[in-house]
């Protein structure tokens, strides 16, 4: 039997936070822990491009990605892992794919969709700062995805649309060409709590309350002591389940930890301790990945090399792929 | 001084007639002729993919197009000659250009525009039966024009808008990026008479009046034999230059014929015996070639192996801009 294959792309954004980490570091690289799997990580640089059009952001959030998910602890001995700007399979399998692509779908694709809908009640042409890269991304998430003959895509809901676009457009190549591109599933974890950010609304760097993943020890202190609790005085029982501060560190200690800290909260710890409880852990939990974020950051060649080698995997798995849709369009005799 | 570099990209179509070698084939292959110009030359292929989705056509009009122009004298040893999909490099072009165009001016684009212009009269959808690959492709295009620092492109007026659109984006991306792209011009061609076809109007398919080019002996008699002629009678004189026959003469034939053709109209030549004149030198003038096409194409290794070469040369011109574009964006540090 042979390996089932995973692939799932990384787009370069601003800084990582604990809820990023948690809703969808975390569980990749649990489902990258898996022996029957071939594991296909990448930097999207260049889905990243349709925003992020500024020479240094783009290098430093390239780079920060990609440190970050190794100083996580993504085995690239065991997960190819690469950068989709080193793999020129993918665009050419792209502009192949849009031959086959109604107008229609993309018109359709919920990113546009939403851009065309602001533009709209804000009395703006409905194509008003649309750039072409954005119109047509989901075409290039297809080819990103069919060029491995993946079978699943883990997604958040908000997703799901990009994995049914690639599926159509693998079924419309095979239904013109013959059996060529293998469809691929989605899968979404629903397990995934809401992290909780420092005032109690989801993490999330629109509501600024988010807690960077790497911080400095200090810093992270500071952020932790401004999480919002309630008036519920020092001495008096604490409900952990309703409290973030719990929710947070339930994501970090060890079992036999959340059930002490369970039971402290029960017996009338202050929220000040609480929060020192949390830091205690949080900050044993990140402090080396801090330090080999850093060290990654501080060192590019090696995350070059490291990109390197997986895209050489990458490109080995592709070209076969690309070369046998090229003789099913007709390029070869 | 540097030499000019001049592009020209070829789309494969169904039988090249007459109409196409006059109008386009004849004059590029005189540009190439200057020898203080690199000129580049392409088979389009993967733009023919938006609208021939079928393999064993693609195939065929692709190996076609490519021993057309060989058989009528292009010199793969003066124009670098090269099949697109050969060059992965104006993929990956493409799409960092893509991120750089409105949407809107792909919206105003003359091709999509009078699809969508024809939908509406017919109360379809707008963009009943556009694919992505007809919506995109003056992207693809201003790929193929900036990816060799091109500075012209010889078009048909039709064709004006394309050139225009690859320097809107080259002017895009130096904006935001700094001087790297450089600005393409292109030339139209005036001159160039309309070439009439068999029932007078201009050769062109979709009248199905045309003249194909690689026609046997005995099939080019047969059509010359039906070109619409007046009902002067065969001893009267007879005007030439308002004469189809004579037109069609004009270009095949030498100075020193085309005076004595003149004269023999003045003199009352038959519309027979004017056929014949035309037939004759048609057919020596296309003999050569039309052997030549045939040759080549029972043995495409031989085709293979001239865009081969030409692809090498092509990209070893490209690939450096790719990498300094690479650089600009923020690829490399």
């Amino acid at each position: 039997m042979s390996d089932k294959i995973v692939l799932t792309g990384i787009k370069p954004t601003g800084q990582v936070h604990v809820g990023n980490y948690i809703a969808a570091i975390k569980p990749a690289l649990q489902i990258a822990q898996n022996s029957h799997c071939t594991a296909l990580y990448f930097v999207a640089d260049y889905h990243g491009l349709t925003f992020i059009q500024n020479r240094e952001s783009f290098n430093e959030l390239s780079y920060g990605i990609a440190a970050t998910w190794l100083a996580l602890g993504l085995n690239p001995e065991k997960v190819i892992f690469y950068r989709q700007s080193d793999v020129p399979e993918i665009f050419e399998l792209s502009w192949i794919l849009s031959c086959l692509a109604p107008k229609g779908l993309m018109n359709r694709a919920h990113a546009y969709k939403a851009v065309v809908d602001k533009n709209e009640q804000l009395g703006l042409d409905m194509d008003a700062g649309v750039n072409m890269g954005l119109f047509t991304y989901p075409i290039l998430m297809a080819a990103d995805i069919l060029l491995f003959q993946t079978d699943e895509v883990p997604v958040g809901k908000d997703q799901i649309q990009h994995v049914e676009i690639a599926r159509d457009l693998a079924e419309a190549f095979n239904r013109n060409y013959g059996e060529t591109l293998k469809l691929p599933s989605y899968i979404v974890d629903d397990q995934t709590a809401v992290i909780p950010g420092l005032d109690g609304r989801k993490m999330s760097k629109s509501y600024n309350n988010t807690i960077p993943l790497f911080e400095s020890a200090a810093n992270l202190k500071k952020l932790i002591s401004r999480i919002k609790t309630d008036s519920t005085a020092p001495h008096e029982p604490k409900d952990p389940d309703s409290s973030n501060i719990f929710l947070l560190y339930k994501e970090f200690a060890s079992a036999a930890q959340v059930e002490e800290l369970r039971d402290n909260f029960h017996s009338g710890i202050s929220w000040g301790d609480a929060k020192q409880e949390l830091y205690q852990v949080m900050n044993a939990y990140l402090e080396q990945p801090r330090e080999k974020y850093h060290k990654l950051m501080a060192s590019r060649d090696e995350i070059d090399e490291i990109l390197s080698a997986g895209a050489k995997k990458a490109r080995a798995m592709a070209q076969p792929l690309l070369e046998q849709v090229k003789h099913k369009i007709g390029r070869y005799r």
